[in-house]
């Protein structure tokens, strides 16, 4: 892709209005418009209920930066910009949250690992945002770990937005009103950290905010925000205090909010992380939650924060009792099997991996959730009752923890 | 998924002419239609020319057999139907030229192998076809080779019926004559084959025929045929001598029908097994066609036999050249890097891998084409002028190799 590549963005309601998997909606085409706008689009369940949504998105290459900026917000972001506000606003407030966050996972990671140290890259894209991307890779108890920030700036078509909205007539209908193109912000850390001692499991968090904008020549224009995320735990074998001390601080994050959130996103994930093809979930679960905006929004910002905030009280003491166990061969080439799951998943079913590698996002960042190594074995089945059945049984039928 | 799990099929129109992807156009839905037939359907790119075609596929599952039988085709395909008939059908002859095939290649392979045995699962539908699976894993060469052939029965919507053969109207428009579902025939073989040698290189070919019926109550219905097919390369490390070997084959093949075949279907390959999101192809190609038909339908079939009867001539001398040379750590982690692209590309691109994914195919016939084992660095460049970036700068930019 060349450096100056421009970087369309193109979304077009269609007429069918199935509930389609938003993966199936957005083919990587070559039908380019003229809108010359950056893009990534964050997957957005929403925007698929009501209409087809199709993106013909060639997005700007990014920028090697060589110093962390102190924000990735446009100038004219500015925190204080309304003249009421007596806090930054919540863009620049989850930018803060989410850099925090990154520097202290990155840290806990570190500590842990022993040796291993986190090569990083920052970059930028021109029309505004961009990112750090960090891993650590081959260290004394992490294979690969990343853990990434990013902040994008994009457009999408009005049809996109009401029908995230839910308005009636986003499917297409009359459309004799013609409403511009609606600029969206979207900012998230989301982090893969896969050990090497088979007992220690794989962990991966997500959060992310995300908010439509009004157009510059539109004052009255839609504004809306969502916010989205989880926390999963993927281990190759079970050992029921770590599952039940992982899926309890979750708990505890929820509870903290609203007592229905641990159920009802405990069950989101179990959904969410589904390999159909394979009839079993990538692992033991945890919670996710997307397009949450029917709260309050200092509520959601908090919550988010939260659970960010717990990933390291949730993960490390797992990692601190069994990044050392003594293991075999079989182990080893049992984790590697549940390695090639995790590939499975996240090639073919995860949305943020799905849409960005279609639409030019940075592979490298995209595709570090990846394991350093996995395996495909021809038709292996784990002997029933055997450590590894139990692990399977447990990705088929999923169980409550707590 | 219970074994006793009805096989609806649904093609629905959309009015959106767009050159869509085929995978894009047909998601895992649950729109389920009382069309209780059974189904894979080939990847067919003419099919989504013209139309969106959407597949509420599952298939029935597929029952193990003890025994190989003579032949997968319904009892009603009698050979010799035709009064007329010298020959038998091409679908007879089809089915007897892969099978042929399957045994010829696996026989090569073990005796190259030294030690491997390949494990062979046979399987039917009670809807008539069936396959027979056959893998050989941690061999002495190769680290898995699998060789597979199917034989399927299905129905398809005369929409795509309409639009595979280029007929007006096919993309939706006036319906008023209701047209019957459209039965159809594929047989197919299809391989990949991965050394354990990182100079060793993968090879992987699939020769299918595929042809619509005429619905027992209406005579008159409509009736198509089509070949697709191909041999492909991917080496770690480029010897030119066996790239150069590997592709005079292919041209040997195609010029005995037609001397515009390599060329074209060489580029065809190139154009085919395209990483979009790495901007480079997955080997250094070979030949690739689909959808022919506007050639004598026995030249096509002589043809295919010719590609098909060509892969251990064109294949097993290189490998008795590079199966023992000596190499380093270093080789291999390259080499299991290239496999993680071979994943990346049957994953998210390969038609037939995603295909059968939504659709409810045989996943252990399907996913037997990944590799044993594979990596993933986080932004491996390879240093300028070595041997690993001249082989990645084939991938970015195709050769003429002959």
């Amino acid at each position: 892709m060349p450096a100056a590549a421009s970087a369309p963005l193109l979304f077009t309601p269609a007429s069918a209005p199935q509930t389609l998997k938003p993966r199936s909606l957005l083919p990587f085409q070559t039908l380019i418009t003229r809108h010359s706008v950056s893009l990534w689009v964050p997957p957005h369940p929403r925007l698929a209920r009501g209409i087809s949504v199709r993106a013909a998105v060639a997005i700007e290459k990014e920028t090697p930066e060589n110093e962390r900026p102190e924000s990735f917000l446009r100038a004219a972001d500015d925190p204080f910009s309304s003249a009421s506000a007596v806090l930054p606003s919540v863009r620049a407030r989850f930018e803060r949250m989410i850099r925090e966050a990154q520097d202290e996972v990155c840290a806990a990671i570190e500590a842990a690992d022993g040796g291993g140290r986190f090569k990083e890259d920052v970059w930028s894209r021109s029309g505004g945002g961009g990112g750090i991307s960090r891993v650590l890779q081959d260290g004394g108890v992490w294979e690969k770990a990343g853990v990434n920030v990013s902040v994008v700036y994009g457009v999408m078509p009005p049809e996109a937005y009401r029908a995230a909205k839910g308005e009636p007539g986003a499917g297409g209908g009359d459309s004799s009103v013609k409403a511009g193109p609606v600029p969206f912000f979207a900012a998230g850390i989301s982090s893969v950290l896969h050990p090497k001692n088979p007992f220690a499991p794989t962990l991966h968090f997500n959060y992310r905010y995300f908010e439509t904008d009004a157009p510059k020549d539109a004052p009255g224009a839609p504004r809306q925000w969502w916010f989205g995320g989880g926390t999963d735990l993927t281990p190759a074998y079970i050992f029921e205090e770590d599952v039940k001390h992982f899926h309890m601080i979750q708990k505890q994050a929820c509870d903290k909010f609203d007592p229905s959130f641990y159920p009802r996103f405990k069950k989101w994930c179990d959904d969410y992380f589904f390999i159909k093809h394979r009839g079993e979930r990538r692992g033991l679960g945890g919670i996710f939650f997307d397009d949450l905006n029917d709260y309050d929004q200092e509520m959601l910002l908090a919550f988010s924060t939260e659970c960010t905030k717990s990933v390291v009280a949730a993960y490390i003491p797992i990692i601190e009792r069994r990044k050392d166990l003594p293991f075999t061969e079989q182990h080893k080439a049992w984790q590697q099997l549940r390695r090639g799951r995790y590939v499975e998943f996240n090639l073919v079913y995860d949305r943020g991996t799905t849409f960005g590698l279609k639409t030019g996002g940075r592979i490298e960042s995209i595709l570090v959730s990846l394991p350093l190594t996995a395996r495909w074995e021809y038709d292996h089945q784990p002997e029933e009752g055997s450590e590894e059945w139990k692990l399977l049984d447990a990705c088929i039928n999923p169980k409550e923890w707590i």
